[in-house]
């Protein structure tokens, strides 16, 4: 089988040093060797050295007219320019393996209409080395799936794990984490929950046959986590993850990507530092979970080559996993207000009489019922930090709340929630 | 696709019973639907309410001339029956599915002849709703498997887990999960670790190709472990586990189960109760875990069906997921006494000058160097119990250690050990 790399980075020279390493065991368990034989670069006047014993373009006008490739392999990333690509492949009838999340997050249905029976991996593009894709789509494909609880982004992991181990503050594992590569020098796409919402949407597309974009779904970030939350979680047995959740309930799917206060003996909060790991209920298999790593240059290409040896054992599963589109058609995507949930809320307020009256009323009024309340003894007299932790509401009211207590007079700098999962 | 379902015991019920609940969403993922149409029972006569709808048989080569089935899922049990039903349906060219560890255990090479390109599953074989062959054969077939770590016998990790938790002794533990139904009647099986290495064979031929029999391995079950190995492993940081490894170095291959003190950090570590989970690392991807449900009915026909919509999808992975037979035969089996190992070593000796003294020569003699030591203080006067932890060393040195330990006059009862896992 003859393949193309198209965007020769980290991910695509990690292809073809795993693809010539590993070239035997790949054949004896493809059934026929995998061989690149083309590569689309920027400027083939500056192709690297890894390239050379290929046939190297910088127009993919050009290299689509190569007959010879059997599939193309897209690692350049962003969303445009590759949608463009996959698209004239598909209509060529090209086979296509790409670790694009964001392509898929936001073109996953189009590009499965187009692909119809043709092969279309994308493996690597939810949790590196992890198959995932293939569990859900294959081998939990007796269940309905009731959840997935993902620790999607290794950056989050590796920031909010350092600051519960270590009780540092935010910014100063971020920049650690910046300087061991582990964080880019602009960190919002992973830190503000995006990156990991582009992974959930393609996994919920899978299990729920969902059409939904980024903008559709709750996403929150972790930039706005404090040393006193991870104070509080350590005391009453929590740790915080960035956790991505697809839960159905009924017809109902809600959709969230945000930090969240999670017991420790769950198995999902023991998943430390950059790895990734998933949990899905399904209806009768019950839980299984998924942990390995989610990113990685040979991870990736890992997960790149488990696509190309299915294609080249002509296995064909449907893209998303299900043939019928009308199924699950009736679930109803919550809008971000009216997930519920239970929540833990922080608050500076300045050390008067009454004030927890008052705020307690103030809850009451908004339907917020109290689950448990602490009030850190407060040293040097100044400001008093109070936590409560409630019963399940919706963000709508929990939203009310905060704009209720954030113009209290006695309240200092702004409340802080962030969502307790069951 | 029309299949039948040999033997309706608790599995073949839950099969039954998960493509009735879950017919439709089956049928879209699969691409059409997935409909038992006969049984095979020892009775007739006898045959249970869930297949009268069917066309109910007690005479196999009856069953085996109905032309109207497609897929034939073996859930009989036992090793002679089953073989000789599957060669004869394999024989037809008819697919099957089946469950059946100890089957596969033993005569997988000879079936995966047999099949060639006639569909064979047996996803459900090792443990249960995990899709852990699929990963195996498929997502990681990228990767050379540097090692395969499993807690594969849930009947174990319960009583193991509740020892760990509780304090409680081995035969206290059975005889709970005897109750609560986690434990057969006679437990040898289980607890001698006889099911874990069935399961070890199957997923070692997925990752080395390699024809090894459930006598050719290592095979150590967890009966004799007592309290006071708790209380060490407790003290020092580990949990106790009964692991399935294979584990290449080189070309050297090591199969084994048995118990072992594994340090608490390990994500399999975390694995508690009567759950599952494969740890496998791969030499591109580095590790990754797969947990979830190792028995059940639900969640074993949740395996046996994803087998079944694997057929309908026309999905042609080779059975043990390898064309070329000869990769991977350079690979030599290590006999049980060349496994190397550092040890936990527990002795009870009456509490005499000069004992440690004694040991420690006889075990320098014997070539084996201690990592630490540990005396108890002995309250009551009596005996004393010495534990020592070893640097890497043979089986067969351990061995004789044991042998010429077991002589002193000053021992008391029998030295016992386990192996600890790095």
């Amino acid at each position: 089988m003859k393949i193309a790399i198209l965007g020769v980075g980290t991910v695509g020279s990690g292809v073809l040093e795993v693809l010539e390493q590993n070239a035997s065991i790949i054949a004896a368990r493809a059934g026929e060797s995998i061989t690149p034989v083309a590569a689309l670069v920027r400027d083939k006047s500056k192709a690297k050295e890894n390239v050379k014993h290929l046939k190297v373009y910088d127009d993919f006008d050009e290299l689509i007219e190569n007959d010879e490739i059997d599939v193309f392999v897209e690692l350049i990333g962003g969303v445009d320019l590759p949608y463009k690509m996959i698209k004239k492949l598909l209509s060529k009838g090209k086979a296509v393996v790409t670790a694009n999340k964001a392509l898929l997050a936001y073109h996953r249905s189009e590009l499965e209409s187009l692909a119809g029976e043709i092969p279309f991996g994308f493996e690597a593009s939810v949790a590196g080395g992890i198959p995932i894709i293939k569990a859900l789509r294959e081998g939990l494909a007796a269940n309905h799936i009731n959840s997935i609880t993902g620790i999607l982004n290794g950056t989050c992991n590796y920031i909010l794990t350092n600051m519960m181990n270590k009780g540092l503050a935010f910014d100063e594992v971020l920049k650690t984490a910046q300087e061991l590569g582990y964080a880019e020098a602009d960190p919002t796409f992973d830190v503000g929950g995006f990156d990991a919402a582009h992974k959930l949407l393609i996994l919920a597309s899978i299990a729920y046959k969902l059409d939904a974009k980024p903008d559709d779904i709750l996403i929150e970030g972790i930039s706005d986590i404090s040393a006193e939350d991870i104070y509080f979680a350590s005391e009453f047995g929590y740790t915080i993850k960035l956790l991505a959740v697809a839960k159905r309930n009924e017809n109902n799917l809600e959709l969230r990507v945000h930090p969240a206060l999670l017991s420790k003996d769950k198995m999902i909060a023991k998943v430390d530092g950059v790895m990734n790991a998933i949990s899905v209920v399904g209806d009768q298999v019950g839980e299984s979970l998924y942990y390995g790593a989610g990113a990685g240059s040979r991870a990736t290409a890992s997960a790149v080559i488990s696509d190309l040896i299915d294609i080249a054992r002509k296995i064909k599963t449907p893209m998303l996993g299900y043939k019928d589109k009308g199924l699950d058609s009736g679930l109803k995507l919550l809008k971000s207000d009216e997930i519920s949930s239970k929540f833990y809320l922080r608050l500076k307020v300045r050390d008067e009489l009454g004030v927890i009256a008052k705020i307690t009323n103030i809850m009451s009024a908004n339907g917020v019922s109290i689950d448990s309340f602490l009030q850190k003894p407060n040293s040097n007299g100044g400001d008093a930090t109070i936590y409560f932790t409630t019963h399940t509401c919706k963000s709508a009211q929990m939203k009310a709340l905060i704009d209720a207590i954030r113009i209290l007079d006695f309240v200092v700098g702004e409340p802080f929630v962030i969502r307790i999962e069951k």
